[in-house]
C-alpha cells in the first residue's frame, strides 16, 4: 500500500489525493510537517517537501506532486487527467503550473505563512497587510477562472483534467484559511461547488488542521 | 517557425533551448524582459513569464517550461529526454522540479535579483549578504550533484535526460553571474564540462546579456 506523507493543509498533497481517489488508487496517510521533518522523511525526499508517496515493498519513493501525477497518469488507465492531443495536454500542464506556482505564490503560500506557520510554529500574530494583499491577488486569479469557465466546460477544455484538481486543491486551502471572498465570482463558485460534492473531495473537506478552524461555509456543499 | 520569447539569462528558456536543439527543432529568438513585458506577451501568457513558445501559423502558444518540454517529448521522437520505465520517468521529473524550484529559488533567483535586476532595473547595489547565502546554498546543491554523478552516469540514470538539461540550465546562469565556486566539486565540474562542449550548449555560452559580463572561465570548455 502506498503511503502519502502530507499534512492537511498542503495544497500539493491535496492535488495528489484528488488524483489518487479519482483513479481508485488506495493509500495511507502519513502525517509529516515539512517545517519539522523527520530524518526518515529527508531520506525519502532530499528537497524536504510534502507530498512524498512511498511504496515500502518496492522501496520506491516518488516526490514532486507533478511527477507523482504524471506517474499515475502513465500507470493507471482509469480517469485520465492529462488527456487529448499534445496541445490539449500542454494546456492542462500550463494551467497546473499556473495554480501550483502563481496561485500558490500569490495566495496560498502567504496565507499558510501568516495563518498557519505563524500560529503553530513562530507564535507570532499574522501581518494584516500581507493577508489583504493575498486576498486581493486571489480576486485576480478567480477572475481568470471565471473567464475560463465562461469559455469552457472545465478549466482546460471539455473534460475534467488535472488543471481542475490543481485549482481546486489551491482554492480549498485558501478557503480554509479565510482567504477567498466568493462575492462576484459566480462561475468559479458554481464550478467549485460541483467539485466539492465529488466523492474524491469529501474526505478533504471533513479533515481539520489542529488549532486552526475554517470559516463556516468551507465544508458546506451549496456555497 | 516557432518563436521563443526569452531573455539570455532566463534559466527556464535555456532548458527549453537545450531540448529543442537536442531534438533538432528550429526556432527564432524573440527578446522579452518579463519585468517590462509587452501587451502582446501578456496576451500569449497570462502568467507573464518567460519562456513562451509561439507558432504564429497555428496561433498556438505554449507556456511553462515543463509543459513545453513534455509537448516536444510527445511530438518529436528524436533524442528522448523523459525516457524509461514509469519510475525512471518519475525520477527524471523529480530532479527537474528540484532544479527548477529548489536550485532556482535558493541560488539562481537571488543571483538574478541582486546582480541583474538591481543593476538593470532597480539601479541599486547588490546585497552582499544575500549573494553570500546564495553561494553557500549553491555548494549544497553541487554536493548533491557530485553524489548523483558518483552513483550514476547521468543525473537521473544511465542516459542523458531532461534532468541534465534542467541542471545545466540553472548552473550556467548561476555561473554567468559569478555564483558558482567550482572548488571541491570535481564530479559536477567533469559532468558540466562534457555538457558545455555539446553543440546544443555552444550558442548559449557565446551569448551575452547587455551590461553584465560573465567571469572569464564561464565560456571556457576545459574549466
Ligand atoms: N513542487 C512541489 C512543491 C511542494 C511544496 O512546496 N510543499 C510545501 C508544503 S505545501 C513544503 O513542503 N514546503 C517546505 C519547504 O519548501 O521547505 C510539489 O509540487 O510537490
Ligand atoms: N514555471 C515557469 C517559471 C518561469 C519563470 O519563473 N520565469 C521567470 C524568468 S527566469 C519570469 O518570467 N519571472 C517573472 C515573474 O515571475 O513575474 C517555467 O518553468 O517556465
Amino acid at each position: 500500500m502506498w503511503r502519502l506523507y502530507q499534512f492537511p493543509l498542503c495544497p500539493f498533497s491535496r492535488k495528489v489525493r484528488l488524483l489518487l481517489s479519482e483513479k481508485g488508487v488506495g493509500y495511507e496517510l502519513w502525517r509529516e510537517n515539512p517545517w519539522d521533518a523527520s530524518d526518515e522523511f529527508w531520506a525519502l525526499n532530499p528537497a524536504g517537501r510534502t507530498p512524498v508517496l512511498y511504496d515500502p515493498e518496492r522501496r520506491l519513493a516518488l516526490s514532486d506532486s507533478r511527477a507523482i501525477c504524471e506517474y499515475f497518469e502513465e500507470t493507471v488507465d482509469k480517469a485520465p487527467m492529462i488527456n487529448g492531443t499534445a496541445s490539449n495536454r500542454a494546456e492542462i500542464r500550463r494551467l497546473v503550473a499556473l495554480f501550483d506556482e502563481n496561485f500558490f505564490g500569490d495566495v496560498t503560500m502567504p496565507l499558510l505563512h501568516e495563518r498557519m506557520k505563524k500560529r503553530l510554529v513562530l507564535r507570532q500574530p499574522p501581518d494584516s497587510r500581507i493577508l489583504r494583499e493575498a486576498m486581493k491577488l486571489a480576486h485576480g486569479h478567480l477572475d481568470y477562472i471565471d473567464w475560463l469557465i465562461d469559455n469552457r466546460t472545465w478549466l482546460a477544455g471539455a473534460t475534467m483534467s488535472l488543471a481542475d484538481l490543481a485549482a481546486a486543491a489551491q482554492i480549498s486551502v485558501a478557503d480554509y484559511l479565510g482567504g477567498i471572498d466568493w462575492a462576484g465570482h459566480e462561475q468559479t463558485r458554481g464550478w467549485y461547488s460541483v467539485f466539492k460534492s465529488r466523492p474524491s473531495f469529501r474526505p478533504l473537506l471533513s479533515e481539520r488542521m489542529e488549532v486552526i478552524q475554517p470559516p463556516r461555509h468551507y465544508a458546506e456543499l451549496d456555497v
